[in-house]
């Protein structure tokens, strides 16, 4: 059986330490979250993920959901005990404005909450994770009367939320949607089509779920010009807030599917079924955004969760199995043989998940700070410039955060051998699991075309600039310390590349956008590596510090070890994918598709 | 559903073309084997593995098999009945020797066929793959007798092989090894002790099962010095050839598994079991090693085989999907959509893939032809030159292949976008499938510390220099061509990286054996882009003599295209894993085994 320990020594290093978390004191709610009221909310959302999620996952991937002849859905034995202690517990409004029954505090503590809930259970996370979603959606775009309606009911964990893009044939391209919406005399809608991929669609946790739908208004122009955002709830909601007959939406279908076997995966149904306008007519991409900007960090945060989880076991595997002797002689001779962790390819593996585990969780405390800062500064200037890092950091951290998580769980899983393999173990799981985030909330191409064709250029690709600056300025603050050089040598050189590579898509890709198609995903790669290397140098810095300070941890020992790792053998994969970039286009756009 | 069709063109160019079957026409066996007899059999076994074999494979991972209170194991439905055809059809004993039923057909043309089958039902193919292992355990280590009496019933497909290796406590390191053999008066051996992971343990494919089985003859020395190889029939033989009584081995239970579900993997328990020894007391590895090395081969060719049809599958995924517009301008205006082949993000996918088939086919034809010379020539000298390179590449191949053919069929999967993690899509069990292949005979970092420690430094490396001056003579007889250019000119530099990774192996990895192990999976994947750059600039080479000559195929061009595409993006990874390979051990040992 596998197991989880949530890592708050390296979460509390990060907020309090290397991002100093009380700077932002200013901002709203921040203040709230003093470090004794952070350092508990961290230990309430640990032990509840450790002692209430963790054991639920192994067995909720066996039994999966139950769809039933009469279209309920039944979640796997103890979820919905333990969405209620969830929802009890008001973690699903702790970053949710207090006038709607939420706590107000930094996105920041949701989103380090999120990893370790992800870790013990990433299919039950997928519950409340949906729900925010839509709860954004509804904060943003909603009327005053739909957030009063709706909001609050859902920070309560009484009526959760989903979102209903996808269609058959309508995956990426949102354009192609053909769910319809008809004018009602009494300003509703009548909506009726069928939606794929609904995760949440139905269960037995809430109720009432509260449905985000796509669809096109009768006579809407074609394309995403015409799509226009409904807020559609299973259960019909009296004028005095008890809920009525069931509205015309069901689920038709689960789908089987490779992992995340607890969340239930609904073909929805809409068959007249009554919903309201969000927002204006035609301008529901917006409130989509919304939804899927969250959506996209949250899925970011399942590859560092499902990595870090994956890397815990496979650590705790090396320790314990006895096989071979070290390539030095026998470490432990009193035993038959020595633990696989003597073994420098095994230490090759986990270090390489470890120092992606700490920079990827650095970057997701970094961007949910530029969140709140977006979202919560008094400074028109700070706010934008928070935003419009947040928005090209978005793709790269749900890129990059869930192809390297899946990976990663991949090599934990390696580290067992035969047993793996096998389901009792849960690393298989963890994999199977951990596929869905490099699809979802736009699969990992999409993210790179987001990037490449829209983030970077967006505004002269200032965002950009501002980030390489930011990361040459912190190199050539720290250019005379002996101590840092083997943290800023590599990480100018990795910079160097991206801005080469940049430089190359401004000079190759207006003229011609296949060069652009056809550099993304590693642009995308390389973007993620220099960010990962700023993490890193930033984090080195700080622990050199604090050790000059007197500090003799060994979490802080540990944390620079790791960090020259990944300096050494993983941020100079950057040249790779700069050769990459400057391959172009052509030789890929040569064949017939035909010859494919 | 997924669909699978042989590729005998390639394999036919491979043949025919660059490797110039004809040329061996002096080894035995070869000269059966002409061009229309090569044909014939390809398309036969083409034809079962398309039309029998391919459309069980979804539903086998589906059902899985039984295993019924008696210790019975059921394989899916229509097994039993595709493996009476695939025995009827002489497919088991291609390659072996006529004296006991074989057609003492090449190697090299099994090899293939593996290929179109694992292809088509991985799971499947396991059943025959064990078998040829345990007859080539047998050919190689049994007694006349042993020979006499196993051999034809295995070819024949009356009964099938194991190999029974791996203990709870003992994987890799088989000095752990505890099940015991304690010989009796009959000169025979019982057997006792507990097998795991055992593949085909147990099924209703055939009437008797051979197991070939590790244990330690009482009083034997400890490790592997004191190992057996013992062959244990599940059902005992009776002197006129009939089956009598069960002997003391019996299937305890299933494994719950990733993936392979129709393929029975079980949990084998001895008690008492009748054994007769195969080759000398307590020279049990060597029979081990045979059918490993030969199981190695065949597990490579499962990574080739798994990122084969996933490719098809998402070409013609790629091909069909509407969704959004090429960043060129519309290409199929007629339609709602592009299909999804227009985008370089998916082309780069795809031929990311197909590159690596194409080369990784290459390899196991060459290494395949070696291993044939090796068995079969009448020259010492040519003999033992080809098992050195044999020797050398099975891990490289083993390991590269299978890595690479997992990543691939994720890639595959990809493609399809949330359809790909659908279970009837059959992409997903593409992935779970082609997971065991970098775990099972070995382990991928095995292999890599096998190539590292063992095969490279063998005969003062006398097999790597070979194969170093032999990609040297290439590239310098085709120096002066322009066509060749680009790709002479990158496998040169390919090579250059993999002979100063060896020589910093030579300089480093003797005084601190460390640095190998922290080399070894990098120099092992270095190691194999330089074959598959030899291979492909091989390939280039007669695809560019024979268009010359006047062939205008669109297959050729196409190979050219492909062939380009990986000299211009995949090659050049050599780099970072020269880079890693000099980074040494230091880091990744500094860490006490607690600080992961």
């Amino acid at each position: 059986m596998p197991s989880y320990k949530a890592p708050i020594d390296d979460v509390s290093f990060l907020l309090n330490d290397v991002f100093q978390f009380d700077r932002y004191d200013n901002l709203p709610g921040f203040s709230d979250a003093s470090r004794d009221v952070r350092g508990a909310i961290l230990e309430e959302s640990a032990k509840f993920a450790e002692e209430v999620l963790q054991p639920l996952n192994l067995p909720g991937d066996q039994q999966g959901c139950t769809r039933h002849d009469d279209g309920r859905v039944t979640t796997p034995t103890g979820f919905k005990e333990a969405f209620r202690q969830y929802a009890e517990g008001g973690w699903l409004g702790l970053s949710a404005p207090a006038e709607y029954g939420g706590q107000g505090l930094p996105v920041t503590l949701t989103q380090m909450m999120s990893e370790f809930l992800t870790s013990a259970n990433m299919a039950f996370g997928m519950y409340p994770g949906l729900t925010k979603g839509a709860m954004a959606a509804l904060l943003v775009h909603g009327s005053d009367a739909q957030k009063q309606l709706f909001v609050p009911k859902m920070i309560a964990g009484e009526w959760t939320g989903t979102m209903n893009l996808t269609e058959p044939q309508c995956g990426t391209d949102l354009g192609l949607l053909r769910t319809k919406a008809v004018k009602q005399a009494d300003g509703s809608y009548k909506i009726t089509g069928t939606k794929i991929f609904i995760s949440a669609g139905e269960h037995d946790l809430a109720d009432n779920i509260i449905h985000l739908v796509l669809a096109r208004i009768e006579g809407a122009p074609a394309g995403i010009k015409g799509i226009s955002l409904f807020v559609v709830p299973k259960l019909a909601i009296n004028a005095d807030g008890s809920l009525g007959a069931p509205n015309g939406v069901s689920c038709g279908s689960i789908e089987h599917k490779m992992g995340i076997h607890a969340n239930s995966t609904c073909v929805m149904n809409y068959d007249n079924a009554t919903g309201w306008l969000v927002g204006e007519e035609n301008k529901g991409m917006q409130g989509m955004f919304v939804m899927m900007n969250e959506a996209r960090l949250g899925v970011g945060i399942q590859g560092l969760a499902m990595s870090e989880v994956a890397y815990q076991n496979a650590a705790a595997y090396a320790r314990e199995r006895l096989q071979g002797r070290a390539l030095t002689g026998p470490q432990a001779p009193d035993k038959p043989a020595d633990p696989i962790i003597v073994h420098p390819d095994i230490r090759r593996t986990l270090l390489s998940i470890r120092a992606f585990n700490e920079a990827a969780r650095a970057m997701v405390v970094w961007t949910a700070l530029k969140n709140d800062v977006a979202h919560r500064s008094d400074d028109a200037k700070d706010r934008e410039a928070a935003d419009e890092l947040l928005g090209l950091m978005t793709p790269v951290l749900k890129g990059v955060l869930t192809d390297g998580g899946f990976a990663n769980a991949v090599q934990a899983q390696q580290v067992f051998g035969g047993h793996g393999y096998i389901v009792e173990h849960g690393m298989e799981q963890f994999v199977r699991d951990a596929r869905i985030s490099m699809i979802y909330e736009g699969a990992n191409g999409i993210q790179a075309l987001d990037l490449v064709g829209r983030k970077l250029p967006r505004q002269g690709g200032r965002a950009a600039m501002a980030f390489f600056a930011e990361v040459s300025a912190f190199a050539k603050e720290n250019d005379g310390s002996e101590a840092m050089k083997p943290f800023v040598a590599p990480l100018s050189a990795a910079l160097g590349h991206l801005q080469q590579a940049t430089m190359w898509l401004m000079q190759n890709a207006l003229a011609k956008p296949d060069n652009a198609g056809a550099a993304a995903t590693d642009y995308m790669k390389l973007f993620g590596l220099v960010v990962f290397g700023y993490m890193w140098a930033r984090m080195a810095k700080v622990a050199q510090d604090k050790i000059a300070a007197g500090d003799g941890s060994a979490y802080l020992k540990t944390k620079l070890v790791t960090g020259r790792f990944f300096m050494e053998r993983m941020l100079p994969e950057t040249a790779i994918h700069l050769t990459r970039v400057q391959s172009g286009s052509a030789t890929m756009m040569e064949l017939p598709a035909e010859a494919f």
